[in-house]
């Protein structure tokens, strides 16, 4: 009797699953929410790997000149075989402010453009080859389109898109023209972060199990910044880790996301509101906020890892973005102290003085630490880190992440960062609203490569054969 | 038509839970796995705040003398009004060597049980008030509940049970008997856990909000020290958190947990098993393994926190019980490092230097610190602290757990824990497993109340009016 009742569910759930399907854009399969993957249109092609003619010379439009987008101006006046074309900014007096960072520089002049439509004029013009975005995040995805639609290369801020049709239209439309999207995540380019990849390429760390990464910052003091109060609004609006690529990023690189592994599947549960509903009341005169003070996340990947992932932008905390490894043969720790556990036998070749004595229940003492950081820097470090920290900006990181995106272009090489990058580390908003939305129930995280995950072997950031 | 489709289905589903719920013990209610709760048996009544005739001179006897055991003997020896009447523990050797602790401690020998039924003739004695159990954690039930049945009150080792079934077992056995059944998690007296307790109490983090705890100890040396593995083979025949308590006990004083606050749902995530698998195919040949390396929990209550839990006793780490505090106005931080954040005029009154001058974005300094664990010292560790950091076990708290059990039987107070602590501080390891075994579903947390969690007014430690 009952394997009847079975059987006539199971054709009901069928019939409604696909009624409803069309619907709602997303189903239930064994218990986790599945959201639809369009199909590619005719003409799109996959950007995995993309490589473009090297363009010899950068032309470079900057979108964005409030908060990120001055010392981006800054940073790429110290880069070679750049040319800074066009400045836009909504309010005219930013885009001046930025003039005045060339002038300072010994620059020419660049075209100026402000007001709503600004942006677009910019991204009209044909001698331009990168549209760098530094907008608010609502703005973010249809620049990023009305860019690659004519025909230029794009980089935007982090998060690339803030909804998974926003995530969508950049993966479709990089595949339609075939263009660059690169999200601007700097902190995979942090010295401790690079520095950790590159002892885990070098099997340091044994087999990779686990990552942690965060976004807790307090923005207590900062929240009135940001331009006609976008930041908070959107956080009052949205419920779920809206900031996740800070953590994500230097994890998923870690990991060979869309390289051999891939994000399964997530869930999210995050605390009641009291000091982001307390500054929304003084702020904005808002009686609810949708983000929670504190909201936690937890992804299982295809090759059995899983990632934890923090966002608190409300609490009185240290800063802290967690970048924490464990693996079968070692641990990465760099929030509140930066430090490092291995197997004795794993630091044989590395020439630290006794290693065989050494502890697997203990951080390594300070000077094997140094000893061990300097040995296994990053090719990428070691090649630009003196004048990154001389240009600044988030004590360098910012500028090795410009100088890897204009070497690639200059050179025709993939970007360190592609636009599956950038989507999937974006729909983490998205896709933890939705878990938290059903009591934390499982969401899976799609497939932006629809199918490519595994056809590159790991992640490496592309270099001139030397 | 959808509407009818939907009718429909819901009907079906009814059926088929009500049918199917009493085969399997769980139903899912919005996306939650539920499981069924027993009902209470005529003459069972809640042991909430139980409290029984002052017991002036506690007459003991220990089941368990391998690994906890030997030390449990060797602290009580330093406690007043006790007595040491019975050893009892499969070995006869073990019993032997704790003779030998009572005797270098000049007190009389103890009457001496050994084999598979000794446990059975200790209890079955009447001149004995508390059984204190220290055997292998499959056994604690069986031996909690025997107890129980012979009149005698509880203390057992951690976990105090490790399936739902056993956890009712207790709690209904307990009720029926109206003995005391408490838990020994030792972590809930250590000194900075009771520090920051009183802090909260005090209102220094504001509104609490989220607090973390863990069990990471890399156990790889320690394996074979476990009598007949059975700690390797627990955890090579169970996934999920099974050792939460120690991160899970703090925690859950802190939130008044079935104190105003109660653990709604959980969901959990685990990595694979690499160095679980490796040491078993080396201990026991075997060829699976079920507990992962690495496993995550997220557990959310009914006044909107979240605890985040995480176990994993299989990699080089360095030990970690996390103990993490996030409250809207302050933070604490146990490990690596100890670290307090607080907003400045919640200083106010604690006489800390220049306290305005603080920031909410850092820890405070080392001196402020230092201060304000004098300071806000829990008056449980003022009173006994010299003694237990003279006696020792783990520092001290090992002895303070000791003390505050006997201080509440010498008085006829409640304990510090009662059995429903020790129910849902235990229950983690089978609800993390059914989660796991479902996508990491959300999975809700029994009340082993029965109603009754918002009786009591927060978490206190019953002491005599002074």
């Amino acid at each position: 009797m009952k394997k009847i009742y079975f059987i006539l569910l199971s054709l009901l759930v069928g019939c409604l699953m696909a009624s409803c399907h069309d619907d709602k854009g997303w189903s239930v399969v064994d218990g986790v929410i599945v959201f639809d993957t369009p199909q590619r249109e005719a003409g799109q092609q996959s950007v995995l790997g993309l490589r473009v003619a090297p363009i010899e010379n950068v032309r470079v439009g900057f979108i964005g000149l409030g908060m990120r987008g001055p010392s981006a101006v800054h940073r790429f006046t110290y880069l070679d075989n750049v040319e800074i074309k066009a400045l836009c900014d909504l309010l005219p007096e930013n885009v001046e402010k930025s003039q005045q960072i060339l002038k300072n520089r010994s620059l020419p002049t660049a075209s100026g453009y402000s007001g709503e439509e600004g942006w677009k004029e910019l991204c009209q013009r044909d001698d331009i080859d990168l549209v760098y975005i530094c907008t608010p995040w609502q703005k973010h995805v249809e620049m990023a389109v009305y860019a690659m639609e004519h025909g230029k290369h794009v980089a935007v801020e982090v998060p690339a898109a803030t909804s998974l049709d926003e995530c969508w239209a950049l993966v479709n439309t990089a595949e339609k023209t075939q263009r660059h999207c690169m999200m601007l995540e700097n902190c995979v380019y942090d010295f401790f972060e690079l520095t950790t990849l590159n002892m885990a390429k070098h099997g340091l760390f044994g087999e990779l199990l686990h990552a942690e990464g965060a976004y807790i910052h307090n923005l207590d003091p900062f929240w009135e910044a940001y331009q006609g109060n976008w930041r908070l609004a959107f956080n009052q609006a949205h419920r779920g880790d809206v900031y996740a690529t800070h953590g994500l990023g230097p994890v998923c690189q870690l990991f060979d996301i869309h390289r051999g592994d891939k994000m399964n599947y997530l869930v999210s549960m995050d605390t009641k509101s009291v000091n982001g509903l307390k500054t929304a009341k003084k702020l904005m005169n808002a009686d609810t906020f949708a983000n929670a003070d504190h909201t936690h996340t937890l992804i299982k990947t295809e090759q059995g890892r899983t990632i934890e992932l923090q966002h608190n932008v409300y609490t009185p905390r240290p800063y802290n973005r967690l970048y924490q490894v464990t693996g079968s043969e070692g641990f990465a720790n760099k929030y509140p102290i930066e430090g490092f556990v291995f197997e004795p036998k794993n630091l044989a070749e590395s020439g630290v003085a006794n290693h065989e004595d050494l502890s697997a229940h203990s951080f390594i003492p300070e000077t094997a630490r140094l000893q061990l950081m300097e040995q296994y820097k990053h090719p990428i470090a070691l090649e630009i880190e003196d004048k990154a920290k001389e240009v600044g900006g988030h004590g360098g990181m910012d500028f090795i992440m410009d100088y890897r995106l204009i070497y690639c272009l200059h050179h025709g090489l993939p970007l360190d960062q592609d636009v599956y990058d950038a989507a999937e580390w974006s729909c983490i908003g998205a896709l933890t609203a939705m878990s938290l939305e059903h009591n934390s129930a499982p969401v899976a995280v799609p497939d932006f490569t629809r199918g490519d995950w595994n056809k590159i072997d790991g992640y490496h950031h592309a270099m001139l054969a030397r």
